[in-house]
């Protein structure tokens, strides 16, 4: 008798891991988050979160741990762009029993488009874009923070707390922001604030974009400023994307959903819903990697 | 027979951490480099350093290393405007026969003006300004990075190189910094240059700072552009500091030199030379520290 064999598809994000388990048949087992997984952090980062979602996919679908090495395992990982990152990762001696790696962009695609042609951004934590057109591949962003990833989450909250501290002393704006900062932060001056920051990780940064975007949305100068100038860039993004001419263009990820009315008109009529989320993209990008095999 | 005393003067910057060794007549005995001494970025990272400034003053003087403990020590650092991390550091089981606290601003202050009143503008990896007139202090900026420090080092490298990251797949102005940062890196493509900056400390981003103002100085628009943005900054940190009156107004730092032509024109007529070193105010701070006990 063989062993039974599943599909794990895992979305390796910058502020989640999620992992989606289903049957040779397609039927959805079980579900798994962990915490950011990008492979810019390290390795061990990234497999820390790999496997935590993949137990909890396991445990949701009331199956043992020991069946992760009946798992055949399509990944996506954020920072899976850089090759010298994803050899690191391929080279770890995962427990599944295959293991296929990509970039969250690709996965991400395939999730959104049902496995066919088309592109995607991707505003998460981070920023990138991607497309896939008759075989040709173009990528655009993604260079990891503070560096890059401009008008995404960690952006959107650095570039915040930038103008808030500047505000003081008179050397920036002071507007509604900067209230909003301090009470997020619980502090009443700024100066605690920037122990609370110091060293903070691109997550914790994107975890104030949603303020951001209710300073905006309450006509706040300087965040209305900060997200068009983010949303700017992301339209020019996008209109790089459909110069390749992609059948169906989506955006995805954490703050999409609030950035999507500040792009511009044009590129905003030309936006696609995603057909499903990135974990099925891994899903079918393990399936399509075990038909190569 | 009474022990011999001596003045230990130590400026702990960002990127390097200066001691200064003088006779109670103040005759100069030896000085010391080391690295980093931000306590922003951790006691231990500070205590290291200072520790390994002092040996190397005390080896400079042909002193034995066993005669820290009769040093009266004056420590200025960066980060020490924070209370809670100049308190970690007060506690510090140090090995000197005393040891003062100040900020790297107040000792920047005393020795920029012979131990006087007046103000300064620091901008080295990090910016920031501090005044003290007839008893007031009044300090902006010195926030860290990334969240703050605007127009210093740190700030010039990081914009530079997300200018130039953006520059790839046209979305962003391709000028001739984005070729001189990957002449730097010693890379002919963007990527692999993200792989070299990934989780880069404020001293590296630093490093970039002359080559954005030699592009700038080479016509390059976005170096230009960049720098005037740091150098507005700078500037209404100098008017603000001006408004307290104070006798004399100085810049330092490491790219004071280089920024001062790009201040405003009122700013930059109303500078004086600095008369002292950070690591002389602070000398002149342990002296006064000793005279209050």
């Amino acid at each position: 008798m063989s062993e039974p064999v599943y599909f794990l598809g895992i979305d390796g994000g910058g502020s989640k891991c999620r992992a989606r388990l289903v049957s040779k048949n397609d039927e959805l087992l079980g579900c798994g988050v962990a915490g950011s997984a990008n492979i810019l952090e390290g390795l061990k980062h990234s497999t820390s979160a790999i496997l935590e979602a993949t137990y909890a996919a396991l445990d949701h679908a009331g199956l043992p741990h020991a069946l992760v090495k009946n798992l055949i395992t399509g990944i996506g990982l954020a920072g899976a762009n850089v090759p010298e990152l994803r050899q690191s990762l391929t080279a770890w001696e995962h427990p599944f029993k295959t293991m296929h790696v990509a970039s969250d962009l690709h996965i991400a695609c395939l999730g959104a488009h049902g496995g066919g042609d088309g592109a995607v951004i991707i505003t998460g934590t981070g920023s990138s874009g991607y497309s896939k057109v008759k075989g040709v591949t173009s990528k655009y962003g993604g260079h990891g923070f503070p560096v890059g990833d401009k008008g995404a989450g960690a952006w959107l909250g650095l570039t915040a707390l930038q103008h808030g501290l500047r505000a003081e002393g008179n050397l920036g704006r002071q507007t509604m922001l900067t209230g909003m900062l301090m009470e997020y932060f619980e502090v009443t001056d700024l100066l605690p604030m920037v122990l609370k920051i110091a060293r903070a990780k691109p997550s914790e940064y994107a975890k104030l974009a949603p303020l951001v975007f209710d300073a905006a949305e309450n006509n706040d100068d300087v965040a209305i400023e900060i997200i068009q100038d983010g949303a700017g860039y992301i339209s020019r993004m996008a209109r790089e994307l459909l110069k390749k001419s992609p059948p169906r263009l989506s955006i995805l990820g954490g703050v999409a959903d609030r950035l999507v009315h500040w792009l511009d008109q044009e590129v905003a009529s030309k936006l696609n819903e995603p057909l499903g989320s990135a974990e099925e993209g891994a899903v079918l990008f393990a399936k399509q990697s075990l038909n190569h095999m």
